[in-house]
């Protein structure tokens, strides 16, 4: 079973012993992972713990449902929280240490007067429907960096947004954290696993497989197809009918270099030299808003 | 002599050995401390090496004259650089490590798109003369932090709202860092020591300790005084006049709580409890713009 901590200057404690410590069959030192989630476990995040073992030789898996990401009217309140069973799940992927703090151990002024921003990565896509809601990852992650001083940390590529922020923010402020960002673990159907996908009625949940199905339309069309502004654009609008017609609502379903480089205009996109494009999207269903994408290899 | 280091990764690497291993004659590990400079040291700057020497086993200074912390029309390009002196006078304080990176290294893109915003703290006094000096501030030390990993870091008081920006940085950003305050060195006139007091002609060298001498005088008035808003607001006045008849040009002459508390008004500053005074100070003498604070305790 993980150790479990509550208090930062605990976790901290447990942690020191393993810096600098030699491995008993090693020259180098034992490496420290943190794998930061929200809880409410599922095979997602139990993916990341095993990708993190393995590259280090301790795990930290954070639990925290961080109140500054979310908006005004967001489901801060009615996220699951699943602490027991979460540490139950993480026995399983040998996970060491699990942090769990309370709000006021994060946030002993709420909201903090410091700010960590990523500009213009983040006005664009989730940024743009939730405003603020990369400022409060911006903080959180600069934190549990700080408390964990991990040699890596691992992310999913479900929000993948929040994994290009992650490192242009370990870029920019020198820290010394190698970024893994783990490939989406999906459902048979191919539903991209989400803690979010409960809030979807049986009858939603039958439908949501649509919205992987289409982006894997779209993305072979735009491998084969002629990538031509006005082809990619009706490529795009067919796809858009696609997951609207199942009952969805679009919230943004957008093409981008795989940087998310904002600097390059749809018309040159394809012209880029060594990028891939990514598909993104994000859309409702039911009260669930669901996020999605699909890396484009340009042959 | 210290080792000096242009490259992150090999301050990294120098230092990593120190992480973790044990004294030999002590339980504890050993503390390394940052000492972050722009160089052309003084006797101000070697005793905040002195002090960190004090708390911790490994010294490191950093030497860097910050570009994103001078805004347009600054003395970023005159400002003095003399690595060799500065390393020369480093060695006889039993420095251990100068980390003296380029623009380059710590800045591949510049300006970076991430920032580190200190917030309400940052809009007064100098944030107000100087918009942006602060965030170039928060974005270096950042890096500096992250780039040694140090138990201690030492700053001047001299610059003092600096100093509280960062105590509310590390507090905020949960870094793992005791900060320790070295209270200001002056000259035998009672000048602040200052890298920019050499922009002074001999004349102005002079007159300048009359700003030292006016905090003093406005110290005394404010603790011995009546402390109604009338009295202080007449006090201020006639500091202010004893500065500018010098020669001066005042930027800024204001007291606060000692936490730069902006929520505390002038009126109630002399009944918060548990708070000192402070009196600080921004005036331009010729083209130098000096800095100077004084403590006043209500008894």
């Amino acid at each position: 079973m993980p150790i479990i901590h509550h208090h930062i200057s605990a976790l901290r404690a447990a942690l020191q012993p393993y810096r600098g410590q030699k491995n008993e069959n090693q020259s180098s030192q034992p490496r420290i992972a943190l794998v930061p989630t929200m809880g409410n476990l599922h095979d997602g995040h139990l993916k990341l713990v095993k990708i993190a073992k393995q590259h280090a030789d301790i795990v930290v898996v954070s639990i925290f449902v961080n109140p500054t990401q979310f908006g005004e009217g967001e489901d801060f309140e009615s996220y699951p929280r699943t602490l027991d069973e979460d540490v139950a799940k993480l026995a399983t992927v040998d996970t060491d240490y699990v942090f769990a703090p309370s709000i006021d151990e994060m946030y002993p002024v709420l909201p903090p007067p410091t700010s960590v921003l990523a500009g213009a990565i983040t006005t664009q896509l989730c940024g743009q429907s939730r405003p603020g809601h990369f400022d409060g990852v911006g903080i959180v992650v600069s934190k549990l960096f700080n408390i964990v001083q991990p040699d890596i940390a691992v992310f999913g590529q479900k929000d993948y947004q929040q994994l290009a922020i992650i490192k242009q923010l370990v870029r920019d402020l020198s820290y010394p954290i190698d970024i893994i960002g783990a490939s989406i673990v999906r459902a048979v159907d191919g539903l991209a696993l989400s803690s979010r996908n409960q809030y979807l009625s049986t009858a939603e949940r039958q439908i949501a497989p649509v919205l992987h199905q289409a982006l894997q339309y779209l993305a072979e069309r735009l491998e084969t197809g002629e990538q031509s502004p006005q082809v990619v654009q009706s490529f795009l609008i067919e796809t858009q009918l696609r997951i609207t017609d199942a009952g969805f609502t679009i919230d943004y379903l957008e093409i981008k270099t795989d940087t998310l480089d904002s600097v390059v205009s749809e018309t040159d996109m394809f012209n880029v030299e060594n990028k891939n494009l990514i598909i993104l999207v994000a859309a409702w269903l039911g009260r669930a808003r669901l996020l999605d994408n699909q890396l484009v290899i340009i042959g």
